[in-house]
């Protein structure tokens, strides 16, 4: 199942949206000829849309590519020949049961099935299928054109093999691919995150300090911390020789205070206009174009001394 | 009360533990005369321990500089002539209110305390104090002499000045001061940073991850994406121009869902073992002078792209 299917594959995306363009641009830089990528999408000016959009996030010398992607408006047509089907539709389930049935019936028999879902899984997902085998999660952290993770979240009905040739595909592009051993609500990257804006939101909430003080907090903290050494590897650093045991012997009495402290229900509801409201005022409409510039170079920066090593 | 005591600061190390040694770093790259800076500590070794440790940690043209430090071993001459006390030994009550009354009879009566405890609130520090209005809790993320946040943590008695004082210091260092409004359990960072951490132990404790595979996801995801930008701007951000709103309109439900999941008593006994055996395998004894240089790179390319704008 392995071998020549992905050396030149045929990329179909289901969904032309945000996650849908970034996905664009990433497998662009990546396949030896633009027309090997479909895009897919009901909207009537996807034409204009896409060739309007996909340029601004290519690299310059990368630009000219978008002219030669093909789009698609027939879902048939659009995966019939495709190795491997991306779909970031709306997150709804009957949405999602309904075209992967379509698909299936479409799609070339080895074709492998990823959707982009942030939440609803592929045991979900595959309800409608004939053969749920091949359909798992490849949940980005977005935007997936700069951001390295991959959650790869199969189903219990998924195939190994299916697994096995998605890593194979992600890796070969630099991207870190991780596989995610439980369908879970939310996924890792999104509970790990969630959980700190919950404490984020309750501080807040408490008046003990404002939106923009806790991400004054962690941009200069844990953020660039954690960009390097994840949570783990670091408390692990911070015991000495004796690793996290030993940290958690010195100072875990803090960290249960902070736990017990904070895991009751403590989010209630109110907290909303408040956050919404300071946020708003702290940033008003973000550039995230230059913080996705400047994510890029933190990354290359963190990649070329690794390397070093 | 601001001017002339900071402008050539001496200042007092009380501890010359790790944080102690790396606050010598710190001070030793701002100071006009290295004698300004006394470190006191009643460990016999404490010169041989600090000529061998401190040059270490600085520059290459600034390692000479250690051995033009004031050592003590007697508190009374050790705070004498200081204009800032700062204090980061054991972490126990009992300890730092002694330590403190002892150093108030002591210090000239303008001197700013500041103790780096990451538990113990001024308000208990200065339980036996006669003039608790300039003792305070000034928190750094540790190394200090890499990690740009302090927390700067006032009793109810803490005078304003004293804050005030406090902030124009690390203001002055280039470093991001933030003042935490209430004196709460394990103050902001930490609480933050523990409830990522407690969803992470709670994940591996599940068995749908590894404890490399948090760190992982966390490198190459939020880790990166918040040293640019907290939480609340990149939600803020992922709403497009509805903001955190319009992010909390459509997936809120995502995000509530797992603050539901992971809102109980999730992370119970037991957890230890498997977590402390899962991290010592998957580290060893972590590079902690590879991951410092790294983070320093991380900072530098931030601050030198958010200046370029």
């Amino acid at each position: 199942m392995n071998e020549n299917t992905d050396s030149t594959p045929r990329i179909t995306l289901v969904g032309a949206g945000t996650i849908g363009l970034s996905f664009a641009v990433l497998h662009l830089q990546h396949l030896s000829d633009p027309s090997h990528l479909t895009i897919y999408d009901t909207r009537p000016d996807l034409s204009d849309y896409v060739l309007s959009t996909l340029p601004r996030y290519l690299p310059p010398s990368h630009a000219s590519l978008a002219q030669r992607v093909h789009l698609a408006s027939d879902l048939p047509s659009a995966v019939s020949s495709a190795s491997i089907i991306q779909e970031q539709g709306p997150e709804n389930v009957a949405f999602k049961t309904d075209i992967w049935a379509s698909i299936e019936r479409h799609a070339p028999r080895d074709a492998l099935f990823w959707s982009s879902t942030s939440g609803i899984p592929a045991s979900a997902q595959s309800a409608q299928m004939q053969d749920p085998s091949r359909l798992l999660v490849v949940h980005p952290y977005n935007p997936p054109h700069v951001m390295p993770l991959l959650e790869i979240v199969p189903s219990p009905r998924t195939a190994p093999a299916a697994v096995e040739r998605t890593l194979a595909f992600w890796r070969e592009r630099g991207r870190t691919p991780v596989v995610i051993k439980k369908e879970c609500t939310g996924f890792v990257a999104n509970r790990l995150a969630f959980a700190l804006l919950r404490e984020g939101v309750h501080l807040v909430a408490e008046g003990v300090v404002t939106v923009e003080e806790v991400d004054r907090i962690v941009e200069t903290s844990m953020g660039p911390r954690w960009a390097v050494a994840g949570p783990f590897r670091s408390y692990h650093a911070g015991g000495g020789k004796g690793g996290l045991e030993a940290f958690f012997a010195n100072i875990g009495g803090t960290v249960r205070g902070c736990w017990e402290d904070s895991g009751r229900e403590n989010v209630g509801d109110g907290w909303e206009e408040e956050v919404f409201r300071q946020t708003r005022e702290a940033y008003g409409e973000v550039d995230v174009a230059m913080r996705d510039r400047i994510t890029k170079r933190v990354l290359e920066v963190i990649a070329e001394e690794k390397n070093r090593k």
